[in-house]
């Protein structure tokens, strides 16, 4: 410990040394100095609160004759060990690990998170190491508020490549989450903007827009996506969409329901669309499906991505591509903030895709995921009954369809009673309406180790009571 | 390059060979592809876009016929280098450093920054390395949404121990800067809310209220702070303040003026204080004024703090403090928001608060910037006539007056025609009212090199026409 902040008053009848000696004791019996911990030496304290030398030694040696600091020769002064010392957490009755996103459950199909056994610590840890150098000044500056020029360089290339986005690194704006980019976009909008989402979509949506108060309207879906007569009668301006792999039910965008919601948003200059992609760097079979991006001539589609997926959530990064008239106006109302993103992270992530790592380690998880696809749908088909599997073979989650007369709720509590962690279609509807629907479920299969499958989906069959062999 | 991605239409007229090669040749002339990158090869690329090998074979060999590729035996096939290639770049007139942070000049007063040379370049490799580790699968999940408990549990005994802070570690929010932190706290706190500003103040406040359509009033200060008077009569109910260190005046808010403040917020269940404590680790003489959130005990004040000051903006780590009474509203409502840090950083910034570096490194800097005031204060004195010196010895700025008869804009244009950046403080009132006051100008000294200080200040005599000596 090197200070102790007090503030030290003369004016009081309690002498100076008494108030000091009053703080350190209370200090320790709250338990905010760890047993055996040094306390600052007299002369350091002493010309750290203005107050004599004197004043502090009365402290100490009535802290050491009452027991709660002891002297070590030539060392100084060390806080005692003492038995039923009130721990301060335990008072506040704090559980500062409550609400931990990761389920304690045994079997979790909840669809964040990535493959734990997969993350390249080794090649991390060294662009990391290789990048805190001393050489260089700019990390410790503010930086481009969009993000680092050159990661720039490397997500547009690399977005390109990959998804046939067409734009330039001036376009990017790197950021730490979704939830960041679009309350950069709301700010970014007029204020009376309306979104349509999606119904069902990504749950944390419209609770952003509703804590930014931002309108929304909840625009149905069919088997292609959203509903553009939906769309064009809510009145809304801003369309929210998942085309590459529609989060939660699944579905590929078609190229007609592409083509028919780019000419609704050209249909008026106002209208945008906001592309989500979250995760379709995981495609496991068919044709590559270029973003909508790649399709819009007319710059009229906000591209959104993250690596979260496709590296870890851990890393928090994100990025969005706005078309040349939208980051003419950022630029010219929001520059002022900067990339919450750190300098050191954004270069570890330059260097980490630059020489070649991100690439190899995307190949990798194709192949690792694409096999515990398999394995689910295999398993899912094997020892479950009355099963449908929906959604194309895109991403890290596929969603079934349960038909055996149980609602979606005795579903999921029957699972969570197993030890199994699900999540239920209903989750995901805006304002959750009482819908007639049969009960779907997600199963995400990112964190699962491939060999666990066939035991959860076990655990499942008889949770559900469909167990296929007697 | 692994892939190549475009959507082949079997539809048009085109062959499909043909699109290929098109697509590659536009993507080689506008420099998309590096020279000597290497494509994917027949096979794997067939089987990505889902054609024939074939078709590639067809597009490749017209594509080295005309010289944009060529084969390597055994290897594979790269990309030319090419005279006159477009470059994208120049192409869409990218000038992508643009709005830099740090100036180009050759002395910056400005008071962003931090000491570059004194950075804890190889202990944060160190700690970061250690880190980051196999073990840690923590590291890959989403994580708490209010940051790290371990780096949560550090921060709140840091804050005690220097700043006088009361809380507990589930009071505490981390975030990625000052700026994010207030837009948590505009979606907390009511749609009809009023914030106080101080007038002078940081100039992106007003900006981020008006972006988020928060109102706000701006309030006079006196030597004292925000005048009370002025925060009663504006209907305001959160009042922003920086007592420990005002910016830019530079005045510290005496006792009677924080319980002034303080019995204000009292008044009405709906009053708040924000503290803004961004660089109060750095006081260079006197007592140590504790924080005023460690004065409050009616859960009134909210406490903002930052390691962009005491280590380096580059981290993109600040944290809030919420009264038990506001930490429950933002689990109820705002709890569903990832903590914008990355793990990897959190998890490294917790090891080296808890192995001691930070408390050295503080150490280390208040000696550093204190010697580097000193310089200043006496290189100002000894060479500038006709000039005030203003401010606590706190921070790492200070503030001048200076009366030669020259207006704020007239010394700031003649100090950038000598090579200085340097700003008024003009540019810290709110709305920029025309003020009839003498012109004042911010000296910023962190980033200066303790021997650059005395050129710099003569370059300043000179270009304020005042040399002292003939």
């Amino acid at each position: 410990m090197n200070i102790i902040t007090i503030n030290l008053n003369k004016d009081l009848d309690e002498p100076i040394y008494e108030q000091l000696y009053n703080h350190i004791k209370k200090e320790i019996l709250r338990g905010n100095y760890d047993a055996n911990t040094k306390l600052p030496s007299k002369r350091q304290l002493s010309t750290y609160l203005q107050c004599s030398q004197n004043t502090v030694q009365n402290a100490y040696h009535q802290l050491i004759a009452e027991g709660y600091i002891f002297s070590k020769p030539r060392s100084g002064f060390y806080v005692s060990e003492i038995d039923g010392i009130i721990d301060l957490e335990e008072v506040v009755g704090d559980e500062y690990g409550v609400s931990k996103v990761v389920s304690k459950q045994k079997y979790d199909f909840s669809h964040q998170g990535v493959d734990f056994d997969s993350f390249p610590f080794s090649q991390w840890q060294r662009v990391t190491r290789e990048t805190i150098t001393e050489e260089d000044k700019g990390l410790l500056e503010s930086g481009h508020p969009q993000g680092d020029p050159n990661l720039r360089k490397s997500i547009s290339k690399y977005l390109h490549q990959s998804r046939g986005v067409n734009c330039s690194p001036s376009q990017v704006i790197i950021s730490s989450g979704t939830e960041y980019l679009l309350q950069l976009l709301i700010q970014l909008f007029n204020k009376d903007c309306i979104y349509a989402l999606e119904n069902p979509g990504y749950e944390k949506l419209s609770m952003i827009f509703k804590r930014n108060h931002a309108s929304y309207k909840a625009i149905a879906l069919d088997k292609k996506g959203m509903i553009p007569k939906g769309l064009e009668e809510s009145g809304a301006n801003v369309a929210c969409i998942t085309p590459s792999h529609q989060f939660p039910t699944g579905c590929i965008m078609p190229i007609s329901r592409r083509i028919q919601l780019l000419n609704w948003a050209n249909e008026e200059p106002a209208r945008y669309i906001i592309e989500d992609d979250y995760d379709s760097e995981f495609k496991y079979s068919g044709k590559p499906i270029p973003s909508l991006q790649s399709l819009d001539t007319d710059g009229k589609v906000i591209y959104i991505g993250t690596f979260s997926k496709s590296l870890t959530p851990g890393l928090r990064v994100s990025y969005m591509v706005l078309p040349e008239e939208l980051i003419n106006i950022y630029k010219e109302k929001l520059n002022f903030y900067i990339c919450p993103v750190s300098n050191f992270q954004q270069k570890a992530l330059c260097k980490f895709i630059n020489d070649g790592y991100f690439g190899r380690h995307l190949n990798k998880m194709r192949n690792v995921y694409k096999k515990k696809r398999e394995m689910l749908v295999s398993e899912v088909k094997k020892q479950l009954v009355d099963v449908e599997i929906l959604g194309a073979k895109v991403g890290l989650h596929v969603l079934i369809r349960v038909r055996n007369g149980m609602t979606e709720e005795e579903l999921i509590g029957r699972a969570r009673d197993k030890g199994i962690e699900i999540n239920g279609i209903s989750k995901y509807y805006i304002d959750k309406p009482i819908q007639e629907f049969e009960p779907m479920l997600l199963l995400g299969f990112a964190t699962l180790e491939k060999e666990e499958i066939p035991e959860a989906i076990r655990l499942l069959s008889i949770a559900w009571a469909m167990a296929n062999t007697y």
